[in-house]
C-alpha cells in the first residue's frame, strides 16, 4: 500500500490529510488559513500541519510517496505555482511546491480545487473505472475538470475546466470577467437566484432552490426561468461532449440539491443536442464523495507518479 | 528505428503506406476503394495493398510494429469498428481490425480521419513538442481532434472532435443532423458559400473564397458575412479552450486558403472571449503537413504501443 499527503488550501481553512491509495484517511489537521498574514506564514502553517500528521501507519513521513495541493484558482502545473490567486493574496507565482519539496524531500504537485475534486471523483467516486470523465460543479459558479486515464488535463495555463465561461447565449448577461451569455452568468446557482429575484420578487427568492420549488408548485414564471437554465446547461454539456466525448459526466455542486426538479429534463435536452451516435451513451452521474478536496489533492501525486 | 503501416481508407480511394517513426514514407500503394462491392471486397483489397508494400527497409512485413487505419466517420476504438459509415456502406461494426490483425499477426488500430490527421500534426507537424494540441479543420464541414501527450482522446463513442456541432448561435441555421446554430452550419466553407449566395447573389459567389475576396474589396454585405463568421468561429475556439485549455490550436482545411482575410481578426476575437489569464498563451497555428491521412494512421500504432 502506498501513502500520500493531500492539502486543501482554501481562502478560509487549510486542511492536511494522510491517505492511502484507496483514498482512506488516517490522519487529519485543519486550521484557519489566516491568509492576510501572507504566503510565507501560510506555508509555515502547512509545514507544521504535515509534521503534525500521525504517519505511523506507513512507518513515518519518509515513507510517504508525495504531496498534493489543491488551491482556489488557475495553476501553472509545470512550474508548480498559482497563476491567479484572488482568494489567497500573494500566492501568485509563490513557489509553494518548491518550498514543501525541499523541506520534506518529496515530490509535490499542485492543481486547482475543482480539478482535484474532479480527480477524486474520477478515481474513487462516480467515475471509477471509466477511461475518461468530465466533472462539472454547478454551485455559486460553474467549474469543471477533465480526467483522461486517471490523469488531469490541466491545460497549458491551468484553465482546462473553466467551463463557466462557455458561451450559451448570444448577447446574454455580462457578469464580472466572464463573457456576455457565459453559462455561469446564465445558469449557475447565483444566476438562478438573480433571475428569480428579478422576475419573481426579492421576497420570494433567497436562493436557487426557491426558484426550483416555485416552478414545481406551478408558478409559470419560475418554470420559465428553470426551463431556460436547463436549456443553457444542456448547451454547455453538449458543447463539452462534442469537444471531448467523455465516457461520463459527473455532476456536483449545490444546485444538485434541487436535482429532482431538473435532472430528467436536463438529460433529455442534453441528448437532443448531441449527435445521434452519442445519444444515450454519456451518463450524467451524480458525485459520490463528500468534501473530497484534500483527498483529491492527495490523488495528484498518485496520478502523476504511477 | 521502428516501422508502421498506415491506411487511409476513404470513400473514393484507399492508400497504404509504410512509414518509420519520424513519418518518413518508404512505400505506397493507392487504389480506388470501390466501396459498392462491400466491406469484404475492400478488406481483401487492403490485404493485397499491405502485401504489395516494399518492406525491405525493415527486413520484411514481420518487422513492422503495427497497423493503423483512418476512416471517414466515428469509431468505437475499443472494439476497433466504425459506429457510422455513411461513406463506406456496410462498414458499421465490420471487424476490419480483427481481420487485418489475424491475417498479419500485428496489432491494428482504427480512428476517424480527422483524428488521425490531427495526430499527425501533433506528433510531426505544427504541434511537435506540445503536451496538448487541439486540431481544427474548417472546410466543407468543421471537425477536430484532441491530442494529449501524443495520444488521441477519441471519446467514449468516437465523437471527440465533432466540434462542428458546437452551438454558437441561438435559434440559428439548421443544417442536416446538426444543432440549429451549430458552428458547421454557420461558419464552415459550405455555410460561408451559402450565406454569400443568399446575400450577395448566386452569380457573385461560387465558393467561400469569393466572399472573403469581396469583403476585402470593400463590399459591406460581404464584410458583414465575414465578421459574423469570425465571431462564431471565435466562440467555438473559446468554448474549446475553456473546456481543455490546449497548449495550441492547429488549424487546417480549405478555408485557411483565405487566411489572410480573417486570421488576425479571429486571433483577436478569440483572445477577447477567453479568460484574462489565458490571453496570448494559446497560439492558433497553421497545419504544416500535406495529405497526412495515411501517415497519421501509421502514427496510431506508434502512439498506442509506446
Amino acid at each position: 500500500m502506498k501513502y500520500y499527503i493531500g492539502i486543501d488550501l482554501g481562502g478560509t481553512n487549510v486542511r492536511t490529510l494522510l491517505v492511502d491509495e484507496t483514498g482512506k484517511s488516517y490522519s487529519e489537521v485543519k486550521d484557519a488559513t489566516e491568509r492576510d498574514n501572507g504566503p510565507d506564514y501560510v506555508c509555515s502553517k502547512i509545514i507544521r500541519q504535515i509534521e503534525s500528521l500521525d504517519c505511523s501507519v506507513c512507518g513515518g513521513l519518509e515513507n510517504v510517496q508525495g504531496i498534493g495541493i489543491g488551491v482556489p484558482g488557475p495553476v501553472d502545473t509545470e512550474h508548480g505555482v498559482m497563476i491567479m490567486a484572488t482568494n489567497l493574496p500573494g500566492f501568485e507565482n509563490y513557489p509553494i511546491c518548491e518550498k514543501l519539496s525541499s523541506r520534506f524531500n518529496l515530490p509535490v504537485f499542485i492543481d486547482n480545487d475543482a480539478n482535484v475534486a474532479g480527480l477524486a471523483e474520477a478515481l474513487l467516486g462516480a467515475g471509477k473505472g471509466k477511461p475518461t470523465c468530465y466533472y462539472v460543479t454547478i454551485s455559486t459558479g460553474i467549474g469543471g475538470a477533465f480526467i483522461v486515464n486517471g490523469q488531469l488535463v490541466s491545460g497549458g495555463r491551468g484553465h482546462a475546466g473553466e467551463i463557466g465561461n462557455i458561451i450559451v447565449k448570444n448577447n446574454g448577461y455580462k457578469f464580472g470577467g466572464l463573457n456576455p451569455g457565459a453559462v455561469e452568468g446564465e445558469a449557475s446557482g447565483t444566476a438562478i437566484t438573480r433571475k428569480g429575484k428579478e422576475i419573481l420578487g426579492e421576497d420570494k427568492v433567497a436562493h436557487a432552490g426557491d426558484v426550483f420549488r416555485l416552478a414545481d408548485e406551478g408558478d409559470i414564471k419560475a418554470q420559465g426561468i428553470v426551463d431556460e437554465c436547463i436549456s443553457e446547461l444542456a448547451t454547455m454539456f453538449a458543447n463539452i461532449a462534442h469537444t471531448v466525448d467523455p465516457h461520463c459526466f459527473i455532476i456536483g455542486g449545490g444546485v444538485m440539491k434541487s436535482k429532482r426538479y431538473f435532472y430528467d429534463k436536463l438529460v433529455e435536452q442534453f441528448n437532443s443536442k448531441i449527435h445521434v451516435g452519442m445519444r444515450g451513451y454519456i451518463p450524467l452521474l451524480e458525485t459520490e464523495l463528500e468534501d473530497c478536496g484534500a483527498i483529491g489533492a492527495a490523488m495528484l501525486p498518485m496520478s502523476k507518479l504511477k
